[in-house]
């Protein structure tokens, strides 16, 4: 992965320039000075202040102009009006990397938004690259250097890279890690994103050698679809988890159809962090109990996991908590029970999970793990002990941890308790063995692991695009302002999408002959652009057989749809022929402001909000995501056929909504479409479009 | 609530004799003896061992016939062999309650349940109450008394009772606590369970006046009704918490009716809970941090909330955790927005949630929590804090801590990080105000006490028997080895359940005969006892308009049928009336092995099962369970109208759960019932049952 030249300094620097450095201790420019020269960084440290002076037996500059070489990253920490002047003079000094930890810019309001915006077009100026403002800084522990101004201690040396939109979370989790016995590899605060953003930063941070998994505390991203395709590139090598916040409370807005009021951000992150690869994390708290098991347990091969206990309560718990995560309970081989019965006693449960009883010694919970791990069927192991009356914590920890290291399956221990059995937890931390204080959550970090290995083959696949489409009709397409009826079936036809003959009559006597020409029975729909759900006034009218019904059907529509809507604009009826009968779905498309178009799938019907049996995937699809809207939904399991329902053309609905799902990627213009219902035929007859409605953005 | 007199020495004993005190340090008779004498423990303190001999410089006595007055508790930690002989003398003695802490019995096999069916029939035999085999023993802080034989030290005093049927879990609760920094009121192993069930101890621990909230830890209730009445009661003076394990893995059986294949141990866990007020943890850390909040909180008024902290990110974890889990942000008066801003800078927000700004100082802290709290639309606060930059956590608590004591509304606090802000956490925990790390945790446990309030409701509501029932036919029904059809539907008449009429023809002309009586169109449907999903082999039809019609269905149907099941018995055709339309709803009910009824209400149709769009509630019914039912699905919500769909007889449908729920209570025998679909026509014209099919078992 090439890393932007750019931001080398960041990570890399020469010498770095503290402007803003203080020896007033109750400063934060004195903190930082102290941070950094405290971090035993390796290159040189200058020290910039109007007011000159010493500080910590080195001059301070007056300006950044006089800093002697090497210098090539600058940390300022300056009332706001004064940083652009800084910055320029950094430019002028040949700095072009600066962290501003000022606050004072665009989270204050309008005037700091017009600091920010002069900041920036200093920095574009000498091409300097910036992070921040309002941010607390970085560090790096391997490096090390620290140019946060946090309190001490920082972080101790880690495998967990924390990149974060929020710089409170920062100093808590830097404390937090340090009680929970792990440590940070490099630590990131980004602030207001002038310049550099997260994004920016994914493939810089996973660089590090010393990082085996990045977490992320997202309030958004700033490109949605340059964020999937770092970080696809980023999980390749490494994991990566994210908490993303800010998901309630975002804004209604008028919609045409059911996707476009289901469709929302959150359904956008979630469709974006699987094609990327990322976990998602729902608590802080799990972010980081997950993040340790990433970061120190081999990859797993499936989800059967091996319960080890020395009583059948938290065996049970343990059980209960991987069944709901969707993990399996191993099934033992013959051998491994056998082995296991030959060193536990008789009393002991030789079936998963396994109670050795109070009894157990730590040689037994030593071999116990070594035949459990041998056992071709167990892909995980979790070893649960609340202390063991006869033998200290510790001993079993020391017992077992040779054998985790050898194993080349996770194992994630549950050591219940917490003053008993801190010498235990003390040695898993320093094996880098991850330790929970409850079944629960060991389970949630296999749990992790297996959902790692499961995203690495989303963000492998590629997206299918089954249509050649000329630049022309989609230009032509691009340029209407509204999406006419006539110019929908035809895309639709463009892009493979079987659609239902439709013909437009604007008398009752037209309706006859076109009904006459297609053949009875036939169907009547209203015909306008303004009323989108047709069913909802009684617009539709299916099945009419005879000729009369046909002709009072026509008149009746109108008559509805004027009483339900008297100011819309009627063209007509349409006829259609009665298509055969077969199950019906939902497919549709709506463009996130973020993310670009993403598609639904579901249940459709009139109840389609109601019903919820939805997934949402990312335009262009991947067969594989397209295969998950299947799978998760219940109108998607249902294709393959339940009790007196007949199995269903599968295959052509994952094809039609790969279509569909070109078709939204490729005209971003179009705002919503959707396909409901869409009948799928028995298998290998294939799918008609009955009903469409678009909306423009 | 009466307690149980038999009870009454587990908890206030006169004197408490060890069975089996040991003064080898290696053996658990010695841990429990020297536990005991530790305790502090003011009543007489015995020790018996045949070995006889002194122990802590008092005697022991070889058998438990010598032992002097006053004694009338025994904890027995001797052999299961010799546990019987003990438990006689203890009756000969006129000691009746005793701990036997044990192993040995019937957790070992066929051997070991041997012996203790020999111990309870000696503890029948004197009337002994026993707690046991098999258990840790029993604590109170308080007392104090400590019968356990875990090495110490024991639980702080607190204010949560914990009662477990896991030995193990018992050992790791009192460490975690411990660590966690809140005490434990009393603690109760339960082991087998030979005679003291959880059901019997819920009184007594309850009516402990230093108990304000109960913990169970549960593998399953002995008596499912019994241990709803009990909790019921209890639950109205105090909260009880409970994890019940062992959710998964229960065995498949053979049902006739959607409603068998959905329902299961663990929907009538979950009604059962709701029933009887009892809040359902999904975690062992989720109960005790939300028991915190539920004994050291003010009762909830409502759920909203008002978050006040010091940086942006925090609250916008928090506003996401407390929309996610159904609690509201409280939106603030004018009056609240104008005090704040008094005290707090320019650039601080003041719409909820508050962002102090990291410069808050802890009287800004106090003043603004006493502002939102003062709010008449806030029901609760969240504080949370990263350790400020400029203060101390510790000096924060000071501040908030006397603010958050005079409160009537519940206030959590959630301290994000872990070292720096143990004096802030130690500050809290001495106040009794509950404090977590992290502002989702936080949120769950004020959705405790949103919950508790809500389940008290639930609590306190009494089921509805709206049908006199006469005891002769509920016994002539009971007699009959297999439901009838013919039964069935005077059943459902009794219960004042409207059922489609519906007539047997047994033949293609009788089928005629009846539809010409009843007037055309009508659907015919198979009739046979052994065919229960009718639709699912072609045997319904429709809306049959003409007498040709009528006479090739009944053919067609008993050719599809005979087909489909060519061993069944069929008796003919129903016929009926076609029914208007309208929507189309599930009831059932059947019967659950531990807790009797529970009926089923949901989306109807074929695809029940797929759709799961289902709610369960135990029978019978309360009214407010029946809302609840109605609520909580979509074909529920939807009897309110759905956009086209018009709002139907939601009256009705509960009127008609909850006689269902009657007649299914009344009737045990009676495996399983259910009527799908009920059709639900326009308010004011009722509902009925079309089809109907029974089980039973």
């Amino acid at each position: 992965m090439p890393i932007d030249p750019s931001l080398n300094p960041f990570f890399n620097p020469q010498g770095v320039v503290v402007i803003g450095a203080s020896n007033d201790p109750t400063k934060l420019g004195y903190g930082l000075a102290i941070n950094l020269v405290r971090s035993n960084y390796q290159g040189a440290v200058h020290f910039v202040n109007i007011k000159g002076g010493k500080l910590f037996g080195r001059p301070i500059y007056t300006n950044v102009l006089e800093v002697p070489n090497p210098v090539d990253l600058a940390a300022v920490l300056i009332p706001a009006p004064l940083v652009a002047d800084a910055l320029r003079q950094c430019g002028q000094r040949g700095i072009q990397a600066v962290i501003i930890g000022s606050g004072g810019f665009r989270e204050v309001g309008a005037e700091g938004a017009k600091l920010e915006a002069e900041v920036l077009e200093v920095a574009r100026q000498y091409r300097i690259r910036l992070i921040g403002p309002n941010c607390i800084g970085l560090l790096d522990t391997h490096l090390p250097i620290d140019t946060t101004f946090l309190p001490p201690p920082g972080p101790t040396p880690g495998d967990v890279a924390f990149i974060s939109h929020s710089g409170a979370i920062c100093a808590a989790v830097i404390d937090w890690a340090r009680g929970q016995g792990y440590g940070l590899s490099r630590l990131l605060s980004l602030g207001n994103q002038a310049d550099v953003s997260e994004t920016d930063m994914l493939v810089p941070v996973a660089a590090d050698p010393y990082t085996r998994v990045l977490a992320l505390y997202l309030e958004g991203v700033k490109d949605g679809r340059r964020f999937i395709e770092q970080a696809r590139q980023v999980v390749r090598e490494k994991p990566i988890i994210a908490l993303k916040v800010g998901r309630f409370g975002s804004g209604q807005r008028a919609v045409a159809s059911h996707t476009g009021a289901l469709a929302g951000q959150e359904s956008a992150y979630n469709a974006a962090f699987r094609r990327a690869g990322v976990l998602r994390a729902e608590t802080s708290e799990e972010m980081f109990d997950q993040a340790r098991a990433l970061a120190w347990c081999p990859p797993t091969r499936g989800r059967r996991v091996a319960v080890l206990t020395n009583a059948g309560g938290p065996g049970v718990t343990a059980a209960d908590a991987l069944e709901s995560l969707g993990l399996e309970l191993a099934e033992f081989s013959g051998h491994t029970r056998a082995a296991l019965g030959v060193i536990l006693p008789p009393a002991a449960s030789l079936h998963n999970p396994v109670d050795m009883l109070a009894s157990a010694t730590p040689d037994q919970f030593a071999e116990s793990l070594r035949i459990a791990l041998a056992d071709p069927g167990v892909d995980n192991v979790m070893i649960i002990f609340p202390t063991p009356p006869m033998y200290t914590a510790g001993s079993v920890a020391k017992a077992v941890i040779p054998v985790i290291h050898s194993a080349e399956k996770p194992v994630v221990v549950a050591v219940m308790g917490e003053r008993l059995i801190q010498e235990a937890v003390e040695h898993f931390r320093a094996a880098h063995v991850p330790e929970y204080r409850f079944p629960e959550r060991a389970a949630a970090a296999l749990a992790a692991l297996v959902e790692r290995a499961e995203l690495l083959e989303y963000a492998l696949a590629e997206p299918v695009r089954p249509v050649e489409t000329s630049e022309v009709f989609t230009q032509r397409f691009e340029r209407s302002e509204e999406a006419e009826t006539s110019e929908v079936l035809m895309l639709l036809d463009a892009y493979g999408i079987p659609m239902a003959r439709m013909e437009l009559a604007r008398s009752a006597d037209e309706a006859l002959a076109i009904a006459r020409r297609i053949g009875l029975p036939v169907a009547l729909k209203v015909a306008s652009p303004e009323i989108s759900h047709k069913s909802d006034v009684g617009g539709v009218l299916l099945n009419l057989g005879d000729e009369a019904a046909i002709c009072s059907g026509y008149e009746e529509i109108l008559r509805r749809a004027r009483s339900a809507h008297p100011q819309a604009e009627i063209q007509g009826v349409f006829v259609q022929p009665m298509i055969p009968s077969g199950q019906e779905v939902i497919i549709g498309a709506v463009q996130d402001p973020q993310f670009g178009a993403q598609v639904m799938f579901g249940s459709g019907g009139t109840e389609v909000e109601g019903l919820k049996d939805i997934a949402f995937g990312l335009a262009p699809l991947t067969r594989l995501e397209a295969e998950y809207m299947l799978k998760s939904t219940w109108a998607g399991r249902k294709l393959e056929g339940f009790r007196n329902i007949p199995p269903a053309d599968r295959e052509a609905v994952l094809d039609v909504l790969i279509r569909l799902a070109q078709l939204a990627a490729d005209h971003p213009a179009l705002g919503e479409i959707e396909i409901n219902p869409l009948r799928v035929l028995p298998k290998g007859q294939g799918v008609v479009a009955v009903d469409v409605r678009t909306g423009c953005r």
